[in-house]
C-alpha cells in the first residue's frame, strides 16, 4: 500500500501504486497512462514502479543509484514485483527489484539507498550549471504537446521548449542535444524517487537526428539530491552513435539551481 | 578453464582465470597483483573476473553494457562466482554475476552481451574526439609510476601523462579531470572484456581536488567497440561533487581514435 494516503491524489503515486502481498511480493497495475510514441509504458514509469516496491524495503529513504535492465516491452496491466536486500549498510542500503508480467522478466533493477537529507558542512563542486533557458511562462505550449492522441505520457507530464524541436517538422539533421522545462502536469512535485523515473521522460535526443526507433537496453541513474518544489530543468543529449548503439545522458536541474539527477542509458537502434 | 590456452600467458588473463565447478558455479583466486593505494584489489579487476565467468554463460561473445554495485572491499584470495542467465534474445543476451568471498558478496554486476563485429554499413555519430595527448614517447615515466611499493596494479599498467598530476606535488586546488595514456605493460592488447575492467584504471580525478579516500558504490560501462591494438587514450574526470557523493567518468579511446568504452560511477567519499 501507499505510504502516504495523500499521495493517491496524484496521477504517479496512483499509476505506481504497490500492495504488498502475504508472501511478501508486491502486485502493482500499470496504466495506459505513460505510453510513449513506441505504444508501450515508458521504461522511467515502469522502472519507478518497480522502485516504489524496492523503497518499501529497504531502510535508507533515497535511491541513490540504480541500474535498470530492460528485458522486454511493458504493457499495460497487471505486474508483479519481487524485491530482495543484498546489503544493508550503515550509510546505505543496496537491493534489486524484479518486474514481471505474464510471468516475464520486464525490467530488473538493482539500487543502492541512502539518505539525501541536505548536509550543510559537504563539500560541493559543480563544475557545470543548469541549461540555461528563457523561464518557462515564456516558452511556448508546443502544440503537439498539448494533450496528443496516442502518446499518454504527454499528458502526464508538461513540457516547455525554448525552440522548436526541429524533428517535429521532418527536419533529420539536427544535433541530438536538447534542453528543456519539465513537470508533473498535476502539480505534483519531484521527489528522489520520481526523479529516478523522470530522467526517462525525455524525448529521445537522437530524433534529432531523424532516428525515431530506439529502445533502452540498460538506465543508470544516479540520484544527486532532493529537489526544491518547482519546474526542471532538463538536458539530454547523444554524443556517439555506433553499430547501432548509442548512450543518451538526461540531467535533471531543479529551480535553484542543483543537480538534482544525472542518466545515462544504452540504447539500441531497431 | 581458460578457453583459449595462450591467454594464461598475460598477467591479466592469468589473474582473472576462473574454473567452472561441476555444480555450474566458478572458482577463481583474486591475486595481489591489482592493488591500488586503498590496499584492496582495483574494482575493475574483481568485476573484470566476475565478468570472465559470465562471459562463459552466455552466448553473445561482447559485454554491451555492465552495472556492477560493489558491495564489500575485496582482498588477495579465493572466491566464488556464480553467474546466472537472465534472458537470451536474438541480438543480445542478458546475465548477472555475483562473486562472493568468505560467503559474501563483494561485487554483483548484471550485464547485457552482443556483438561488437564491425558493421561497415552502421550509422556513425561521433560529436566528441578523443584526447589530444602528445605521442606516449613524448610522455615521460613518472617516477611515482614506475613500479612503485604497494600500488601493485601500476606494475601491471603502463600509465603516460602529458602533465605531471598535480596532486603528486600535494596540492589540492586542481580541476579533477585527467587525460592520460594506458596499455597492459605486458604487451597483452585491449579487448571488449579486459575494457569492462580498464575502464576503473584511472587514478581516481578526486586526488586533483585533494579527496583521497573514495569508495565505488556502482559502476556502469558501455563497451562500445573493438579496440584496434597499441595505446589507449583516457579521459577521466567529475563535475559535480555533492552529500559525500561524487560522479566519475571514464572514456577509453583505441588507437585509430574510436570511443571503445565510457563508464560513469558513483563514488562515495569516506
Amino acid at each position: 500500500m501507499s505510504l502516504d494516503p495523500s499521495a493517491a491524489e496524484f496521477e504517479y503515486d496512483r499509476d505506481t501504486r504497490v500492495d504488498k502481498r502475504d508472501d511478501g511480493a508486491f502486485t502493482a497495475t500499470l496504466t495506459d497512462g505513460w505510453t510513449t510514441f513506441t505504444t508501450h509504458p515508458n521504461g522511467g514509469y515502469v522502472l519507478g514502479t518497480a522502485l516504489n516496491a524496492l523503497g518499501q524495503t529497504l531502510s535508507q529513504p533515497d535511491p541513490l543509484v540504480a541500474s535498470a535492465f530492460f528485458l522486454r516491452p511493458a504493457a499495460p496491466g497487471p505486474a508483479d514485483i519481487r524485491t530482495r536486500t543484498i546489503r544493508e549498510g550503515r550509510r546505505t542500503a543496496t537491493g534489486e527489484s524484479v518486474l514481471e508480467q505474464g510471468g516475464k522478466e520486464i525490467v530488473r533493477a538493482t539500487a543502492t539507498y541512502g539518505d539525501l537529507a541536505p548536509d550543510p558542512a559537504a563539500r560541493v563542486l559543480a563544475l557545470e550549471g543548469p541549461p540555461r533557458l528563457p523561464a518557462p511562462e515564456d516558452c511556448p505550449v508546443l502544440p503537439e504537446f498539448d494533450r496528443p492522441e496516442g502518446v499518454s505520457i504527454a499528458h502526464r507530464v508538461d513540457y516547455r521548449f525554448p525552440d522548436r524541436p526541429r524533428w517535429l517538422d521532418g527536419h533529420k539533421d539536427g544535433r541530438p542535444h536538447n534542453e528543456f522545462w519539465m513537470r508533473f502536469a498535476d502539480g505534483r512535485q519531484a521527489d528522489t524517487g520520481s526523479l529516478a523515473a523522470m530522467v526517462d521522460f525525455a524525448i529521445p535526443a537522437v530524433l534529432e537526428i531523424g532516428e525515431f526507433s530506439t529502445i533502452t537496453v540498460e538506465l543508470t541513474v544516479h540520484v544527486r539530491a532532493r529537489p526544491a518544489p518547482g519546474w526542471l530543468a532538463c538536458r539530454v543529449y547523444t554524443k556517439h552513435v555506433a553499430g547501432g548503439l548509442h548512450e543518451e545522458d538526461m540531467e535533471i536541474w531543479d529551480s535553484s539551481g542543483t543537480l538534482v539527477a544525472q542518466a545515462r542509458q544504452l540504447a539500441m537502434l531497431v
